[in-house]
């Protein structure tokens, strides 16, 4: 290293040596952010050797200041005024933790505007209006920390920013939505329907009242566009990232699933594919000897290829208050190492100047799990293959189960590899047979025969 | 922020634009230098958009020049004095990949001594040497970057330095060496002989011709040296880790662990107890269902829990070219970004200044699984279970297989949570029973009925 940048270099370690401490300011404190107080307070001691100085909480805003949340606030560091928060001068770093768009974006902006670094975990926000925050951060010279967003405690933010960055990642596979994974976990352990499993993980507090955004798989796509973004370096719309969820999921599907064996998760799916990405979430078939089918339960797990590192999986509490909490401070920690020595030269890993054109999703391939309900009469195979054969689909197994003379009964085809439009095509001519009776059934699979 | 400080940093920022490209040096090209010298060049766009400017390998030293690697080396780039890398003051960061203790302590402190950053990935040196170097680092204000030391391409040195860092550590479980792995798989999933899959290893080069420090647990205990050291923020001495490698594992107790719904795994175990750790390495039965149950082959995890986010897993390649290649390069990318901001000031992730006590072996609780050798014959369960009573050691289960009137059965005992030093006690007396033949199998059970 040259003498000239290390001189420059020691005064600066001596003139900063001045902040002996750092201030956070807290927008929120329900799950997450009591979590994130908690910690902060509990592990104040090793936080501070850590960091270098002590890290300390200033300015708590709440909606409703009278309600017990079983923790011990200072005096005069609660209000009920985000924007006290956001305007305290001494405050260093912003912790946006009340999620949804607005007032969160307004919020996150204006502490920007005034040099703040940023923390947040609502990746609602990010999905929508990361680029924004992003390239308003980057011209002010400060930091958003985001690594609650995704996988709660699990530092999978991190890593595709920092540790797999030598690696030109080629795909990405997460199971990113506890209460999706819960309820898929338990119709498979225990052969029940989703609505049976839904209404018990809701009475448990696994699943929300209104539960659409986590069994839509809206949820997982909001992540899935953050991960995009840091392991593609180029933003998504969300719009283009095809989304479905598990409400039409049924245990006949799990069961025949289990007979190729795979098992069914929800899947957030992103490959580079040349200079596109296909970008989706689905209900998808794992083999059952992949470590990610294996993920059970409410845990999560991102499972990342790069072309140096191999195939890598983190897995763990995706949510809760001390896991995601745990996420939020690591984030306070690297920023306030980063206020200690120098906050203008950051690793470019989220990017907003590039634009990450999305696969269209007719033209991805995949292998194919098609259950069709059709008359068990002599022929019928015969015409489905056909159709099949005819939309260059090639078919690896055949399940047929029970009998049922002039009834309709189940028939399972497991594909190799085929073009998603050559599949939808094909499925509106089996439809229209005469001898097909309901919707057929579609699951996308991953792994397995080519 | 402070405007005086943000005055400084501005400043600091114009003064460093100066510095165009990080100089990187080489000292081995053997597979992890191979591999690493190939993710530089072959991903030198991303890294350098990554990093801000290009990051390139100046310095080459290896000892045969000759011999071809399949790389193509800018003419003078290669040396066989790995001095001419340590000493010549165009180089940043000196990478040592030779492995063992000396020359590569030497050279690492040489290059410490003359402000040059450093990156190894060698184990073996920094479980002995790690707080001489850690140390000499500090006083002269360099970085030490070591994410390939343990784990290969899994970033569990980042986690447990940054990510994980709002955690109290409260243990880390880890499958850290892969010739050990893939060698326990092998004889779970065929039913074979330690001895005749070693051969089939060493054959398949998934082990050494001298496999001592792999199958010994020797490899393991280097690593978990390390881990502690991150983990609890202080050093411990490599003789303090008990040390059991998995040469006498025969498939019999493979297939009674089954039984019991349990696989044998080789472990690295820490655990905080007060101001004290346990660290030890030996062969180790995991419940089925755990996540760290499932990982076969020569693949690694380690699962890491922590008091804010739970239990962690991370899982990989533990080994190889481009694995450890693109954890070395992760090392020369942070401390690229940390040349270009200012080094002085890091993480006090690896601490020097405390010694930590490892807790002696025969103080550890645990649940045993016990096979004894025992002439079928009446009594012989009543004797055995008696003097393990007396022992305060309970039993959980036990199966008796076969039968064979005056010849020697197994009898396999599961015991509840029971000490260290009892069950050795225990173990001499039974093995002084004119019933039990041969010497009684211990192996140590994680998880399960407590």
């Amino acid at each position: 290293m040259e003498t000239a940048d290390r001189a420059v270099v020691l005064n600066t370690a001596q003139a900063l040596k001045m902040k002996q401490k750092i201030n956070v300011g807290l927008i929120g404190l329900g799950t997450v952010g009591t979590g994130t107080f908690r910690i902060l307070t509990g592990n104040a001691e090793s936080i501070r050797h850590r960091v270098g100085v002590p890290v300390e909480v200033v300015k708590v805003a709440v909606r409703d200041p009278k309600r017990d949340r079983g923790l011990s606030l200072p005096a005069g560091v609660l209000t009920t005024d985000p924007m006290d928060v956001v305007t305290d001068p001494s405050v260093d770093i912003v912790v946006e933790l009340i999620g949804g768009y607005e007032p969160a974006r307004s919020l996150l902006l204006e502490a920007i505007a005034r040099g703040k670094h940023v923390v947040t975990a609502n990746k609602a926000l990010l999905a929508v209006h990361g680029i924004e925050i992003h390239a308003a951060a980057r011209r002010a010279g400060v930091d958003v920390g985001f690594e609650g967003s995704v996988g709660g405690g699990i530092p999978v933010v991190k890593a595709l920013k920092e540790a797999l960055a030598a690696n030109r990642i080629l795909s990405i596979y997460g199971i990113i939505n506890g209460t999706s994974n819960y309820i898929l976990s338990k119709m498979t352990d225990e052969d029940r329907s989703f609505a049976d499993v839904l209404a018990e993980a809701q009475q448990a507090g696994y699943a929300e009242a209104d539960p659409t955004f986590d069994v839509g798989g809206i949820d997982t796509a909001h992540k899935l566009a953050i991960l995009v973004n840091l392991a593609f370096g180029a933003g998504v719309d969300l719009k283009d990232i095809y989304t479905e969820g598990i409400t039409a999921i049924s245990p006949e599907d799990i069961d025949f699933g289990r007979d190729f064996g795979y098992k069914l998760k929800l899947l957030a799916i992103a490959k580079a594919r040349g200079g596109k990405v296909e970008a989706r979430v689905h209900p998808t078939m794992v083999p059952d000897e992949y470590p990610i089918a294996k993920v059970g339960g409410v845990y999560n797990a991102i499972q990342v290829v790069g072309d140096a590192c191999g195939d890598i999986m983190l897995y763990g509490r995706g949510a809760g208050s001390l896991p995601t909490g745990s996420a939020v401070v690591a984030d306070i920690m690297d920023i306030s190492r980063s206020i200690l020595m120098e906050p203008s030269r950051r690793l470019p890993a989220v990017t907003e100047r590039a634009h990450l054109e999305v696969q269209p999703m007719d033209t991805i391939t995949s292998i194919y799990y098609l259950r069709f309900t059709a008359l068990d009469q002599p022929g019928v195979l015969s015409q489905i293959s056909g159709i099949l054969g005819r939309h260059n689909i090639s078919i690896a197994q055949v399940i047929q189960r029970g009998r049922k003379e002039g009834g309709a009964v189940p028939l399972v085809v497991m594909t190799h590899t085929a073009l998603e439009r050559d599949i939808q095509k094909a499925l509106v001519e089996v439809k229209s047979l005469a001898s097909v009776r309901e919707q057929p059934v579609l699951i996308r699979v991953e792994g397995g025969p080519e």
